[in-house]
């Protein structure tokens, strides 16, 4: 087993070196535990330190996702790299103690969806702990320990939001680590990530929900019995819980509220009895249509 | 072979008797060709007649769909079924001009997405041609007769709309027809379907589509190549052509304008900044997911 520094990684160790020798997940949900279990499959030497409410960490420690766990920051007193993988909320309370729980040097991480606010609390640790924000668009409809998987983020993007345009020794010991864990790195400003998620995630999640308790509402059970592919499809999402989405709607409140004023508005253009409806479907469809062969490689 | 009169199968032939011996299909897009092989592969001796575009009448009889074909209703004077699977509009005017296309007997039945305009303009035909309106809830996201299917109905809704809440030969007739395809009969009033399909169907293709346009000139390819399946599953919908979709909205107008401002009023109540935009994201998202799961039958 290799007996490499925190950096080693970076410092290009064989691609079978952990960057990381002992590391703490904080927050075993979809996310957190599917890192543990990625790491564990590549990296059977590596310490998982996990944390979160007692009854995860049981069931992470029955399914061998860690090999320590409690529901307190203090076991994470001697790891190397510390993953933040709260809800985004969560995680801006968890960076304000952090220091006070891990005393030597470590790079810190978060896998939360918004990053501008989690960026700028990072910004209080002190030097010995260096932040290196990040985001794996990756995710099941489905969420939860139960639902973790080694290879969730195969193929994925994975943006980070290094602090300054400048590499450091810290991002590239984290691009490693996600690399490692099968995906692709894509470097953002926290302003460009935000704006862009909006779009890509937060706009289609509330889409789906609104649409789902709408068209719920209206119909019924004997209504959606006659549903087909199209409803559950547009609707797939709607399976989310509200708990990580109120963080994400509170930390990313500008860029979500203007995508939803543009959503509004294109609706009302569509709108049956409105000016030129007829012409601005014309114009909508054959431009979604274009987007949609572009999203899909056609 | 058999030779049933048009009546026949309604009135308890064998199932493999064909309910028509010579049906007309006019607009040979996606249903209708679709109708014309599932009618193929049940009842090879039963004769198709197909009525659309030049180009499209001989893609249809290289595939072997038609037996006759031409641009104009003139082929169809001796059918004992009518499909009008035209769009919506286009079939209305299509009702128009039957009676001189169709001397004799015969049934007339539609495949539009809306129910209460041609209904309404059917009432004009003369005694002979009975109309039933119904609509397949069938469909993939790409249309055109390359598409077509004999097995597209196998398992989906195909709602009649009979004027009366009277069962009428015709009725089923048609019945038979679309059970020996492979569809479930689901009997509404023309009033309740075009409400219930607002909700189904018109409201989420609108919502794909203006979501896709939105997320596409936002984002550009550069932010679509970041999407995960989350935007590509809640925009599937949006490679619909916006011609048939201008059809729906004009002839469904009241209830897919009522259901664009009932979205809207959602989208804006979660729309952070607003009132109690937390409260209301926490009880959408709950009610959505319960309508979920129940759409998904878990």
């Amino acid at each position: 087993m290799s007996k490499l520094l925190p950096m080693a990684g970076a410092r290009g160790a064989e691609a079978s070196d952990p960057p990381f020798e002992r590391i703490a997940i904080v927050g075993f949900g979809l996310i957190g535990a599917s890192i543990a279990l990625g790491v564990r499959r590549l990296w059977p030497s590596v310490l998982i330190v996990a944390v979160d409410r007692k009854d995860v960490i049981e069931t992470a420690m029955r399914a061998h996702a860690a090999d320590v766990g409690a529901d307190d920051l203090v076991v994470a007193a001697d790891v190397q790299l510390v993953v933040l993988a709260a809800p985004v909320l969560e995680n801006i309370r968890l960076l304000a103690g952090l220091a006070a729980h891990v005393p030597g040097e470590a790079v810190v991480t978060d896998v939360g969806s918004t990053k501008r606010e989690t960026v700028a609390a990072a910004r209080a640790l002190p030097e010995r702990l260096t932040f290196v924000g990040g985001h794996p668009l990756a995710g099941a409809a489905v969420g939860g320990v139960e639902a973790a998987r080694p290879d969730l983020f195969e193929g994925r993007p994975w943006i980070l939001t290094p602090p300054s345009g400048a590499a450091s020794p810290a991002q590239a010991a984290v691009s490693a680590f996600v690399e490692a864990l099968g995906a692709r790195v894509h470097l953002m400003t926290p302003e460009a990530h935000d704006s862009t998620v909006a779009y890509l995630s937060h706009l289609p999640q509330l889409a789906a929900s609104a649409l789902m308790h709408l068209v719920g509402e209206r119909t019924g059970a004997e209504g959606l019995a006659l549903a087909g592919r199209g409803l559950r499809d547009t609707t797939r999402l709607a399976s989310s819980p509200p708990d990580i989405w109120r963080d994400i709607n509170t930390s990313n409140a500008d860029n979500i509220a203007r995508a939803i004023d543009e959503l509004v508005d294109i609706l009302l253009r569509l709108r049956p009895g409105t000016g030129n409806s007829g012409d601005a479907l014309e114009q909508t469809f054959q431009s979604a249509a274009r987007w949609k062969r572009l999203l899909e490689g056609d």
